[in-house]
């Protein structure tokens, strides 16, 4: 059972034999469609892989396992209304297949759903893990209202701290959590499971990171997203930001022009020129540098935890997946 | 502190020493105008009533009485944004004053506050507390669905089971689960639980179908809403669902015509229309039955209860105010 690939069934398994159908069937369908959409599901298999780490009783963590995932997805669902993004995992979203309406209250059943995963079963160290859980779903949303925030603020206004901050909250914390509650669930000891946290952290920034950086320099057949459409969307992602520090005068007023335009220039242009100024201020490589660091924290915040050795293995697996990956 | 004033006053002092406001603002603004527009605030005085009549911890009930009507108040901001309601207690609602996705995520979070509330106190029934918590938040959503369904279906299309079962849903089980989870906290005998939750469900429908006879007979300047708003909006409550019943054919069919008109009627004329044929079949009496119906089977079960019959008089008070309530 020491290697991902074993958690990464696990979870699937997990999945396969849940009915997520009920009545009315209007609200549990929205539901079911979005919870068999599939994606990697990364935030359960880092909760059984942390749950066996301390030698945990899998029970415990299997039902907080679909939890942590059903909370995931329901953010993606409200995210996707907010964003009103038509797509997800290349299938039409909630508010787009149903209505806005049905988003907003299948969104909040699975909330609610995913409470009832999270209380399947008991442990000494529920409540600890709910209340890790809680405080998690907030920050999520805080997270979220400050990436909508960043939208309304030109370039100049989100600095990288701002930008590090709002993609702890949002992205990192999530997976950091999954790690805590397993642990919790597993009564392991408080440093460990604060290392577990820390190095969750790290993984979340190194991943989002490596996201920012595949938008502008990923492939576009293995990513499986169209190259720079963050920058069509003039996202304020690492990428830009951490370019307006390496940029002279000229270049930072054609990155402020380019990431204020509204949809007055050809997209295609518009992308090309700001691969451009990326390539002539050398920015791949420090985004490289920066993912570097982060998975270097990543990595010896893993080293520091007192756990046997090759239980370890799943967790240095998942996190070359995630951190080297091309997609 | 036998009396409802003494625990209406506890929930006025909860609300008024807690602070709800956090970072970033524009997600904790809308949350806190929320919960300062005040209400009658039933749910938590439920609560702490129902944990007092059975000698509980009130530290662990506060906690869980904040929690249940933050969540009350979420379901209110969501349930303005799916039916665009723009006032909620004379006051512009959530998405008129801010916007629409201002109303979905300050709503989610909101949801997340409740379970910190419901969180803050350990106590030996906690899982059992949030497990009822829980499971009628998924009841709740289920009720706002089935009404949304409604508003789909023709006046024949819904049954008066359907009716009922819906506010159950939408209505009832939050008033019962409240009461549930303050004797929970109390640890309180299993019994005397389920029939405080029956007590909790029978109070929630004659509160209901008392609200929905005010709709067509309330005092206007009392009652503070317009008489008939539910005819104008061609909602099928149990006024014109019982009506049904007791129509012959050519009045079911004037029945069938108002509740299906889109706007061509003159509205003035159309309420009066319906109440007309409600006074010509003698509606008004009937529901005056069935309120009455639910209403003793409601104090029959408190009756059932047992409890030292003072501790039970805040809750005869409040049954008193509810049932009998001219607004």
């Amino acid at each position: 059972m020491y290697d991902i690939k074993y958690f990464l069934q696990e979870v699937e398994k997990l999945f396969a034999e849940e009915n997520f159908l009920g009545t009315p069937r209007e609200l549990y369908e929205p539901i079911e469609y979005t919870l068999r959409l599939g994606g990697k599901r990364i935030r359960p298999t880092l909760l059984l892989a942390a749950n066996a780490l301390f030698g945990g009783n899998a029970d415990a963590a299997r039902g907080a396992a679909l939890g942590i995932e059903t909370f995931h997805n329901f953010t993606l669902l409200h995210d996707d209304l907010m964003d009103r993004s038509p797509l997800r995992r290349g299938q039409p979203t909630v508010y787009q297949k149903w209505d806005e309406n049905t988003a907003v209250l299948s969104g909040d059943t699975m909330f609610a759903l995913a409470w009832r995963y999270m209380l399947r079963h008991d442990s000494p160290r529920l409540r600890e893990a709910l209340q890790c859980f809680n405080e998690t779903a907030i920050e999520v949303c805080e997270g979220q209202q400050k990436d909508m925030n960043f939208e309304r603020l030109p370039l100049d206004g989100v600095t990288l701290g701002d930008y590090m901050d709002m993609i702890r909250q949002k992205t990192a914390v999530l997976l950091a959590g999954a790690l805590k509650i397993g642990a919790l669930l597993a009564e392991a000891p408080e440093a460990e499971v604060a290392r577990l946290y820390d190095y969750g952290i790290h993984l979340g920034l190194a991943f989002q990171l490596q996201d920012d950086l595949l938008d502008g320099y990923g492939d576009t057949a293995v990513f499986g997203k169209k190259t720079g459409q963050d920058i069509r969307d003039n996202k304020k992602t690492y990428l830009p930001l951490r370019a307006l520090g390496l940029c002279d005068a000229s270049q930072a007023a054609e990155l402020r022009t380019l990431f204020s335009d509204k949809d007055n220039m050809d997209e295609e242009d518009k992308v090309r020129r700001a691969l451009d100024l990326y390539e002539a201020i050398g920015l791949r490589s420090e985004v490289e540098k920066a993912i570097g660091d982060e998975f270097a924290k990543c990595l010896r915040a893993l080293d520091g935890i007192a756990a046997p050795e090759e239980r370890k293995t799943p967790l240095r697996e998942l996190t070359e997946m995630l951190v080297g990956r091309k997609k």
